[in-house]
């Protein structure tokens, strides 16, 4: 008798952005006319056209594949090349960091890479989790029976949650219990916010103290404009002995729809076996790449490459200018409305604490029928995101615009 | 202190491919002269450039990408309903066999869904594998804990092994002690064989008397040419009820480098939870999907719908009557040399016994140093594929005329 995975029964079926599909599409039943008008603000997806600099190394790439003298089958599993060499270059060496290229893992996306290292990573590990946080974050380790079962507040046991809120900057307390491995992701999704300096040093500290692992979530990065902000977790001294990060060409190249992404394994980066030994895991996802993963199409790693190159850089500056123009539009239009307001300097997300007495869902719910603008509640990533909703900076300059002058037009 | 999981460190460190690869360089080394006439039939890769259908949709949808109003951010993580569509019309529904759209889930790969399908299976199963094996089977289930250490031979504890020799025709008997999840691959990698509608109704038969679940990888389908040869698992009635099938544009269409694939889960197939209720396995891997993944890229999947087109199967169909062209010169060259030959009909696989005393790596230092050719040896497969050879159709039409003349020529 076949047995299914149990602990994929304690997630709970309604996922935040469903509900969201189902309020809006009963708004839009009811109310045709306000419907024409709806602006969405609520999934963090890129809405402007792939840069040209990528479209010509795609065409390119396609052509290549129609001679046979260019034709690529197989590549290696953990990418081309040439794609980890101009990422380890671009991203890290240029900026003074060490990265060998073959600790470049090239990937279809972060969401799948922090939803698989848990593959390599045991079973007995303390995981601790910001909140608000990510849901993929929680939900894979519940489907990988890190947790026990949630309470109504959709809170897992088992899991360490460290609340982000404003009286710490949306940076999380080292934890008071002792935790193997924890995720932070900077620039914050869903919060909008940057950690300090200082504040990663303290992470990497305590890491390093408890020979404990952090999975850093940088897949914003690009969005850093501020002087001193770390766009890297190795820019911390000692990172390389405790932390692998995630990037992502999603929000940068606008690949979403494209995907692609990596994440860097240090070999300097060792976990424990049972017995207290201590072993690297580069070569642990080195294998779980090559056994359960064949590799991005050589095509699209050819379209990130060209992200790399002078115009390509050019490009995805433009398309940063304007989804952070969007977000200071934003910003300051929440601002002016009196709303007291995070996030959306280096980073595409605005996050906006409610009214006192308005919960996540009563903003949304107020913020849909009276301004028609669909935006994200805050409860929905996690307990402490409860009295905030995001709004999200993917948009057309005139949307941000527009979405300003409503929200300001509303009586809060 | 952060735990790694244990499991990888059973793994044998010695893949097939890298110790291949490590002989033909060691041979290339020592032989220059000898190293320029090789020519390589052991990695199962396509070697023909991508169809122009294929690459006429590629770059349609990179221009569809270029332009704000047709540009695609985040698809649905199951795929484009217009390939769900095509695969669920085009390989099932026309022939008579009932999957619906949603049963449908594209993927970037046959290799990674046969890996991650374990991710809703619970841990409890006994897991059976043919012998030989595609070794990506083995080496998840080792990843996942169920198994316990290897052999000198290669052999897990905890798995079982069913024999797949001549004396069945490459087609296992029923287990004698009971199995829950079992890999079956028609036609097979690497024997090159295909099972019988009578043969797999009993493996239909056994899996529902024993509630036992089928995963059944048809990646070579499209080189099924005989009639009376099942194309899919659910030719066989019942099948819906216990039976996953995995199927993948690698081999048909030349994506071995593109990447696309889709799997079919039957929203009837269940499975037991601890407590023995059923449920079905549907939501749970559609949950994975939409968790863990985030689509394949919306430019590839407009590329492999192009399969579907009438230029596309067409030029498809040239394809594969080269490599099974190949097949059939390769077949009659072994043959003529006076060895035993299977496979390479329904197949692009020709699996040749050694003659008698001759080990598979015996035969594979023979044909590399005496011939100059690559072939994989079948007991890299497993203990049941020793004093076999593979060889790979997937060539020019020369090399393979030339491979075949070669082999004719050594002395046996």
């Amino acid at each position: 008798m076949a047995y299914l995975n149990e602990h994929y029964l304690k997630l709970k079926a309604g996922y935040l952005f469903p509900e969201i599909a189902r309020r809006v599409t009963t708004f839009c039943d009811q109310h045709p006319d306000a419907a024409k008008r709806l602006i969405r603000c609520g999934i963090g997806d890129v809405t402007e056209p792939l840069p040209e600099a990528v479209r010509e190394a795609l065409h390119k790439a396609v052509d290549e594949m129609g001679r046979r003298e260019s034709f690529r089958g197989y590549g290696p599993e953990q990418g081309y090349p040439f794609l980890r060499q101009a990422i380890a270059q671009h991203d890290y060496r240029d900026h003074g960091l060490e990265v060998a290229d073959d600790e470049v893992f090239v990937s279809d996306g972060s969401k799948c890479d922090t939803g698989s290292i848990l593959d390599i990573l045991g079973d007995r590990n303390r995981i601790a989790v910001m909140d608000p946080v990510y849901p993929v974050y929680v939900d894979t380790n519940v489907m990988a029976g890190h947790t026990g079962e949630a309470d109504k507040e959709g809170v897992y046991s088992g899991l360490v949650y460290l609340p982000c809120n404003a009286a710490n900057r949306f940076v999380p307390e080292l934890p008071s219990e002792p935790v193997d491995v924890m995720y932070l992701c900077y620039p914050n999704n869903p919060t909008g916010t940057v950690a300090t300096r200082e504040q990663l040093t303290r992470w990497v500290e305590y890491a390093r103290a408890h020979q404990s692992i952090i999975l850093y979530d940088a897949a914003y990065e690009a969005y850093i404009r501020e002087e001193g902000v770390p766009h890297s977790i190795y820019e911390i001294p000692g990172a390389r002995e405790c932390a692998i990060e995630f990037r992502s060409f999603s929000k940068n190249g606008g690949f979403t729809g494209t995907r692609c992404a990596f994440t860097i394994v240090p070999r300097t980066l060792e976990a424990s076996t049972p017995s207290g030994k201590r072993s690297s895991l580069h070569p642990l996802w080195s294998r779980r790449m090559t056994t359960k993963f064949n590799g991005v199409s050589y095509i699209v790693q050819r379209g990130a490459e060209a992200l790399y190159s002078e115009a390509g850089r050019t490009q995805v500056r433009s398309l940063i200018d304007l989804y952070l123009g969007n977000a200071d539009i934003l910003c300051k239009g929440v601002k002016a409305a009196g709303l007291e307001v995070y996030g959306g300097v280096n980073a595409p997300y605005i996050w906006v604490r409610a009214p006192e007495g308005l919960s996540s869902w009563d903003a949304f719910d107020k913020v849909l029928n009276e301004a028609n603008v669909v935006i994200t509640p805050g409860s929905g990533f996690g307990r402490s995101g409860e009295g905030y909703f995001r709004i999200s900076a993917f948009n057309s300059r005139e949307n941000a615009e527009e979405v300003s002058r409503r929200i300001q037009a509303l009586s809060w």
